[in-house]
C-alpha cells in the first residue's frame, strides 16, 4: 500500500476501534440504582472523554496478529484505557497537576469535586485489574494472572506511578538525557508497552514474538513520549505571545530543552523506524501497526 | 480453654501475625536507591504503621484451618493491609476526611505532601493486586485470579469505594437502617470478609466451608463496624466537653444514632455469637477466630 492509503486505513481502523472500546468500557462500567451512582459516572466521565484510543488500538491491533477473539481483547483495551484514565483523573487534581481541563472539557474534580474525582480514580485502577482477572477475558488462568501483572509492573511504583513520582521532585532541577528518558519511560513509556505486550500475551505469543511485540512497544512508547515534547514546544511556539512550552515553562527538562527541537524529532522519527522494523517477520499483516508508529511522529494533537 | 486463657492465646497469636506481616510487607516493599524512593518510603509509612492487623490476622487464621503455607498466608496477608492503607491514606487527605493524624502520628500527607500521599495510596493499590497475582502467592492461576477478583469486588466500585462515596453523598441526610447497613456493609464489611474469604481461597475449602467462612467474614464485619460506632460514642462521651461522638457532630448517621447505644452494643454482641456460630463445624481449630469474634465486640479502641 501506498503511504496515503496506509494513513487513511489507520484513521479508519483507529476510529472502530474506539468505536468497540467505547462500547466495552459502556457495558463494564453500569450506572447502578443505589447509592454510590455518582461514582460510576465520575468514572465514566473520566474514561469515556474521547481522546484517540492509542492503547485500546495498540492491545486489539497487536491482539489481531494472533487472531484473539475480538471481544477478549477488546475487554483487555477497555481495562487499559480504565487504568490511563485513572492516572490522568489523579494527575489533574489540585495537588498534582492542578489542570481544569481535560481534552476541552472539565477535568473530574472540576465536573464533580475532589474527593469523587479522588473516588473515582481508585475505583477505575481496581476495575482495570478486575477486568484482566475476569474468566470472560481468557480461558487461561496463567494469562489472565499474567495480564494483572504486566499491567501492574507498568503502572505501579516501578511504573507510571513511580514516573510520576520523579516528575514531581525533579521539577526546577537539571535532568540528564539518561535520567529524562528513565523518567519518560516510567510516566508514559511503559503502560503503551504494556498495550502491545497484552495483545501478545492474549494470543499466547511464542517467546520469540513476544520479545519483537516488546521491542515495537518500547520504541513506540519512547517515541511517543519524545515527539509529546516536540508537540507542546512547536504547538506552544505557534501560539501568540507564548515562546516557551509548557514543561519549560514549568521548569521540567524534556528531551526537547535537551537535544533542541529538529534534533528530537530526528530522535523520535528514528524510534518510531526502528518500532516498524521489529515487526518484519509479521509481514503485512502488521502494516497498520508500523503505520501507527510513522502516525506517532506525525500527529497534530 | 477458659475465656481468659482464649483471651491471652487470641492476643499472643495477633501479636505474631503482626509481626510476620510487617516483615512480609518489609519485604514486599524495598527501597530502591533510584530517583522514585521518596514514593516507596511513602507507602511503608502509609502500611508499617503500627495497627492491629486484623485483616491480616483472619487471613492467616483462615488459611490455617487449611493447612495453607504460611508464607503464601502472610503474602496475601500484606496485599490486604496494602488495600486498607491505600483506603487510609486517600481518606486522610483534605478533600475527603481531612485527617492530620493517624494512630498518633502525621497523616501520610501531613508527613509528606497531597500528591505523595496520593501517588502513595494509588501505589499501594497496585502492589496489592500485584501481590496476588504474583505465582509465590499460590500455585494454582485459578486461586490467584480468584483472590483479584475478591479483593476487587470487596473494594472497589461495589465495594469499600463506593461506600466511601454513599457515606460522603450521606453527610448531614437521614439515613434509615437498612441504608446504613449497606453503606457500613461496603465501606468496611467487605474488606473483612474479603480477608477471611481469602484463607478459605489459599486453602481451596469445599464449597460448604467456603459457605460458612463468608457467613463467618460477614458477621465479623457487621459487628466489628458497629461496634466502632459503639466505641466512637463511648471514647468521645468520655471525653471532656464532648458529648456526642465524631461521626454524630458531623451529622453522619450511625446504627447507635437509630438504635441507641445499648441496642446496638446488643446488636453487635449478637452478630459476634453468629459469626463464631458459624464455625462450628471447624471444632477446636476454629477457637481463636471464635475468639476474634468475642474480641471485635469487647475492644477498648
Amino acid at each position: 500500500m501506498a503511504h496515503k492509503q496506509h494513513t487513511d486505513a489507520l484513521a479508519a481502523a483507529m476510529a472502530e476501534t474506539a468505536r468497540l472500546v467505547e462500547a466495552q468500557l459502556d457495558a463494564l462500567l453500569p450506572v447502578p440504582e443505589t447509592a454510590e451512582a455518582k461514582l460510576i459516572e465520575a468514572m465514566r466521565y473520566g474514561v469515556l472523554n474521547g481522546g484517540k484510543r492509542l492503547r485500546a488500538f495498540l492491545v486489539m491491533e497487536v491482539a489481531s496478529l494472533f487472531a484473539v477473539n475480538k471481544t477478549c481483547a477488546a475487554r483487555v483495551a477497555a481495562a487499559v484505557e480504565m487504568l490511563h484514565a485513572y492516572s490522568l483523573v489523579h494527575d489533574d487534581l489540585p495537588a498534582m497537576d492542578d489542570d481544569d481541563l481535560r481534552r476541552g472539557q472539565p477535568s473530574c474534580h472540576k465536573k464533580y469535586d475532589e474527593a469523587t474525582a479522588i473516588l473515582a480514580g481508585d475505583a477505575l485502577q481496581t476495575r482495570a485489574f478486575e477486568v484482566l482477572a475476569e474468566p470472560d477475558t481468557h480461558d487461561d488462568a496463567e494469562a489472565r494472572c499474567e495480564l494483572v501483572l504486566a499491567l501492574a509492573a507498568a503502572s505501579g511504583m516501578r511504573g507510571m506511578v513511580g514516573g510520576q513520582m520523579i516528575d514531581m521532585e525533579s521539577e526546577g532541577k537539571q535532568l540528564t538525557g539518561a535520567e529524562i528518558t528513565r523518567l519518560q519511560a516510567l510516566k508514559t513509556g511503559r503502560l503503551i508497552q504494556f498495550a502491545a505486550e497484552a495483545g501478545a500475551i492474549l494470543g499466547r505469543a511464542s517467546s520469540a514474538q513476544r520479545h519483537f511485540i516488546a521491542a515495537y512497544g518500547r520504541e513506540l512508547g519512547g517515541a511517543f513520549q519524545i515527539y509529546d515534547d516536540v508537540l507542546d514546544e512547536i504547538a506552544d511556539a505557534a501560539t501568540l505571545g507564548k515562546t516557551a512550552g509548557k514543561d519549560l515553562a514549568q521548569g521540567k527538562a524534556t528531551m526537547v530543552s535537551i537535544l533542541g527541537l529538529e534534533r528530537a524529532k530526528a530522535q523520535a522519527e528514528l524510534m518510531a523506524e526502528q518500532a516498524a522494523g521489529h515487526l518484519e517477520s509479521f509481514g503485512e499483516k502488521a502494516d497498520l501497526l508500523k503505520a501507527l508508529a510513522r502516525f506517532t511522529v506525525s500527529r497534530k494533537s
